[in-house]
C-alpha cells in the first residue's frame, strides 16, 4: 500500500511536469534506477510509475529504450482552470425544474416542530425490520444479478395480499411497480403521460411536490379548487392527467364523495385522462374502516400511489404503484432505463415484513399511536385557543390544518418567525395553493404531529397560543 | 378484526347495490337494527360500515332517521369493464421508450452463466454489512424525515476521502449526488442536459443502458468508432454530451490515451459539451495502479458517474455522481423532484463501511477474487480455444471480450443457442454496436467471470470449445 501511495505520487508528479510544459513530447524520462535513486523509492515503483504512464498514454515505453514523453500533450492554450464555472446548455426540464419555487426551509424547532411527514423515530419496529434484514442478506442468492424493474416478485405477491386485505384493492403482481417512495411514482407519471404543453388538473390547495413533478415535465397546471367534499369535479377541463387525494384531501382533509368519484372517473373515460390518485395515508382512517381508493371503481382509469414513507419511514424510500394492465409495459420499461429496479434488500425485508403478518401489526399499533398523538393535539387546541380555532378535515391522517380565526393571512410570517424564535417549527397553508390565485384570508397552519410525543405537543401548542395571543 | 372484516363485507355489499341499480338514490336504507338482524352481526357493525358508507358518501345519514341513498350514483351507462385496455395518450417520452429494443432475455445458464454485470453472492461482505446495518438501524434519528437530496452529508465526507485515495478525485462534498445506482445517475445527465433533437456522442460498441437513457430523452446518437486506444476523437461533431468510458472502454477494454483524453477535453471546451464520465469497473484494474479519471483533468466539463454495483451488488442499487459545480442546484432539485434522496439506510451502512476502512479491505479482496477468475478465464480459453480465440482490451474490468477467429458474425445466434442447451449463458458483442451502422464480421462474445467460481468457469469454456467446433 505504502508503495502504491509513492507510484501515485510519481505519476501525479511527471503528470504535472507534462502538463506544465516542464517535460515536452519527444523528451526522454530519467532511467528507471536513476529517477529511483533521486526519489528514494524502490526501482519496483517507479518501474510500477512509468508503466502506468504507458496505459494511460502519457509515456511510450519501447524494451531497452529510455521512456519517451508522448506526442499531443502539450499544453492547450486557454483552458480553463477549476472554478465555479456557470453551467452550459441545459434542457428544457432543468430550465423547469430552476424556476420552481425553492422547497421550504429545514430548521427543525427544538421544543416541537409540527413539520409535516415527520415520523417519530420510536415508532419504527426496530425488532421486526432487524430481524428480517439479517434474514434477507443470510438469504441473497448464489449470483447477484440486476431484479425485474417492477420489483421482486415474492414482494409484489405480498402487496397484492396486502391491499386486497386492506384497501380492497383487486389487482394482479404484474400490475404492481414498486418505486422509491412515492414521489418516484408521481414523476413517472409525468413522465410517461405528460408533454410540455399538457394541461394537467390539480387540486387547490395541494401536494406541492406532485405539482412540481408534473410542472417540471412541461404540463400546465390546471388549479382546481377542494371543498368539504373534496375535488369540485363540477367543471373539469379536458386534461391529460388529475392528480387527486381522495381518501383524505391533502391538506384540507376532506374525502371526495362517492358522487364526486363517478364524475371524476366518468371524465377520465370521456376524456382519456388519467388519474394518479395519492393515497398517502389511507393507513390513518382513525375513526372507521378506510375508505376504498378510487382504484376500485376504475382499474382502467387510475394509477394508485401508495407509499411506506408514512407507516415505516420517510428515509426508507419505499412506495408503490398500481397501474392499469395497459400502462405495465411504459412503467416498467421506465423504470428499468431510470434505476434498474428498487434496491432489493429492502424489497425483500418488507416482503418479509408483509408476510409475516408483523407489517400489519406495525401498523395497528402505529395507528393507535397516532390517533393518541392526533387526540392530544386536538384537545390543545381546544384547551389553549377554544373557538379561535378551526380544526379541518376527517378525522384521519397524520397532519390537521388549524385556521386562526381572526389572524389575517399576511401574519403568518412573523408568527412563523416568533414560533421558531420559540423553538417551535410551525408551517403555512398558503404556499400550497396555486401561486396564481386567491389565497385564504385567514391564517392557517398545516400542523403535522406524528413525529411528536404528547409531551412536545402540549408544549408547542402552549407556546403557540401565546404568540398568537401577541400578533392577534 | 373479525367485526372489521364483517362491516368490510357489509360495505361492499350495499355499494354493489348501488352500483347495480337495486338501490336508487333516495331509497332508504334498513335499519341498523333491522340489517344486523338479517346479516347476523352485531348492530355496532352495521352502524360502522353505515357510518363509513356515509363519510365516503353513498349514504346520508341525519338523526334519528333511516339511511338513504345519496343522489348522483345512478350506474353511468357505457363504463367500460376493467379489461387490457390499450394505453391512452402517452408522451413522447413514453413512445421513444418503447420503441427502443427490448432488453436481452434472462435465463441464466445452470453449468455456467458468462452474463456480465453478476457477482457472486460469496462475494459480498456479509458480517461487514451486517454489522453495519445493525448500527445504523439503531442509530437511526429521533424523527424520521426526508433528507438531503444529494445524499447523506456522512456518505459524501466518506466517499470524497475515498475518491481521492482511490481515484485521485479532488473534489468537494457538495459536488457528490448519491444516486440509485449509476444507471440513475445517467438518466439525470440525459434529462438535465438533453433536449429532444440534440445530439449526444457515444462510443461504438458502447454500453446499450447509457444510449438509451439518452435517446428516451430525445437525443439523437452520434455513434463514434473505439480502437485500441479508445473514442477515436480526431473526428467530434458538435454534441450537447458524451458518455465515454475512458478508463475501460465497455466493451472492448481498450484505455482512452492520453492525448485523447486531452482532445476530448478540449473538444467539450470548445463546444459547451459535457462529457459523461462512465467509471464502472474503475477499482478492477488487475496488474497497475488504476488510471486517474478524465475528471482529474477537467473538472468543469466531467460529471463522473460511479457505481457500488461492481463491488458490493448489482441489487444495492447505489452509485454517486461528482459533478461540475455550476450544475449542483439542478442535479440536486432534479434528485428530490425524481424520488428525493437515495435510501438513508443504505447510505448509512455504506458510509460506515468507507469510514471504518472495510469498504477498502473488502475492494482488495474482490479485487484479488476476480483477477484470478480473470487468470482462470484467460487460461482456459487459451487451452482450450488457443489461437482461435482473441481476447481484447487492458488486463482490468470483470469481463473480456472473445473474438473467434474464423467463426462469422451470423452464426452467433445459433452458437448461443446451442450453448444455452447445454447451460451455458453466452452473451454476443454484436447488439452493442450501433443498429444502423457496420457489424463486426467475426463472432464475438462478451464474457464475464464475476459471478462464477474458477471451476464452472473452466467447464463452461470447454462446453464452449466443443460448441465452436460444431459450428466452425
Amino acid at each position: 500500500m505504502e508503495q502504491d501511495r509513492v507510484a501515485r505520487r510519481i505519476i501525479a508528479a511527471i503528470k504535472e511536469q507534462i502538463h506544465s510544459g516542464a517535460y515536452q513530447p519527444g523528451d526522454r524520462l530519467p532511467s528507471t534506477r536513476a529517477f529511483a535513486a533521486e526519489w528514494g523509492a524502490s526501482r519496483t515503483t517507479v518501474t510500477a510509475a512509468y508503466n502506468q504512464l504507458n496505459a494511460e498514454g502519457y509515456l511510450i515505453i519501447r524494451h531497452g529504450a529510455r521512456a519517451v514523453v508522448a506526442a499531443g500533450l502539450e499544453r492547450a492554450t486557454g483552458e480553463a482552470p477549476v472554478s465555479t464555472a456557470p453551467p452550459r446548455n441545459l434542457s428544457a426540464f432543468a430550465r423547469r425544474l430552476l424556476a420552481l419555487p425553492p422547497p421550504p426551509e429545514q430548521q427543525p424547532g427544538k421544543v416541537a416542530d409540527f413539520r409535516y411527514g415527520d415520523l417519530s423515530g420510536a415508532d419504527f419496529p426496530v425488532p421486526a425490520w432487524r430481524r428480517a434484514s439479517n434474514k434477507a442478506i443470510l438469504r441473497r442468492g448464489a449470483r447477484l444479478r440486476y431484479g425485474d424493474p417492477q420489483g421482486s416478485s415474492a414482494l409484489r405477491v405480498a402487496l397484492q395480499g396486502y391491499l386486497w386485505r386492506a384497501r380492497g384493492i383487486n389487482c394482479v403482481p404484474d400490475q404492481i411497480v414498486i418505486v422509491n417512495g412515492s414521489q418516484q411514482g408521481l414523476d413517472l407519471c409525468a413522465r410517461l403521460l405528460l408533454d410540455p404543453g399538457n394541461p394537467f388538473v390539480i387540486e387547490n390547495p395541494g401536494y406541492p411536490l406532485a405539482r412540481h413533478a408534473f410542472a417540471a415535465a412541461g404540463g400546465v397546471a390546471v388549479p382546481v379548487a377542494v371543498d368539504a367534499d373534496g375535488l369540485r369535479t363540477d367543471a373539469l377541463p379536458p386534461a391529460r392527467l388529475a392528480c387527486v387525494t381522495p381518501s383524505h384531501q391533502f391538506p384540507l382533509g376532506s374525502v371526495l364523495s362517492a358522487t364526486r368519484r363517478r364524475s371524476l372517473l366518468a371524465w377520465a373515460t370521456a376524456t382519456g385522462a388519467y388519474i394518479v390518485e395519492d393515497d398517502y395515508d389511507g393507513e390513518y382512517r382513525h375513526d372507521i374502516v378506510p375508505i376504498s381508493p378510487l382504484q376500485t371503481l376504475g382499474a382502467e382509469s387510475v394509477i394508485y400511489v401508495g407509499t411506506f414513507s408514512k407507516t415505516l419511514s420517510p428515509t426508507l424510500r419505499l412506495g408503490y404503484l398500481v397501474i392499469p394492465t395497459g400502462l405495465c409495459r411504459a412503467f416498467s420499461e421506465a423504470k428499468r432505463l431510470t434505476d434498474r429496479h428498487a434496491p432489493m434488500l429492502e424489497q425483500d425485508v418488507l416482503g418479509d415484513l408483509l408476510t409475516s403478518g408483523a407489517y400489519e401489526r406495525h401498523v395497528r399499533s402505529i395507528r393507535r399511536k397516532n390517533a393518541e398523538r392526533r387526540q392530544v393535539l386536538l384537545q390543545a387546541l381546544a384547551d389553549r385557543l377554544g373557538p379561535r380555532v378551526t380544526v379541518a378535515g376527517a378525522d384521519t391522517g397524520l397532519h390537521v390544518v388549524a385556521w386562526m380565526h381572526g389572524i389575517a393571512a399576511g401574519r403568518e410570517t412573523a408568527i412563523i418567525a416568533a414560533a421558531r424564535a420559540a423553538g417551535i417549527g410551525l408551517y403555512p397553508v398558503s404556499p400550497l395553493y396555486d401561486p396564481s390565485g386567491p389565497r385564504p384570508e385567514t391564517a392557517g397552519f398545516i400542523m403535522g404531529y406524528a413525529g411528536l410525543d404528547a409531551e412536545a405537543v402540549r408544549r408547542g401548542v402552549a407556546v403557540l397560543a401565546r404568540i398568537l395571543a401577541e400578533h392577534r
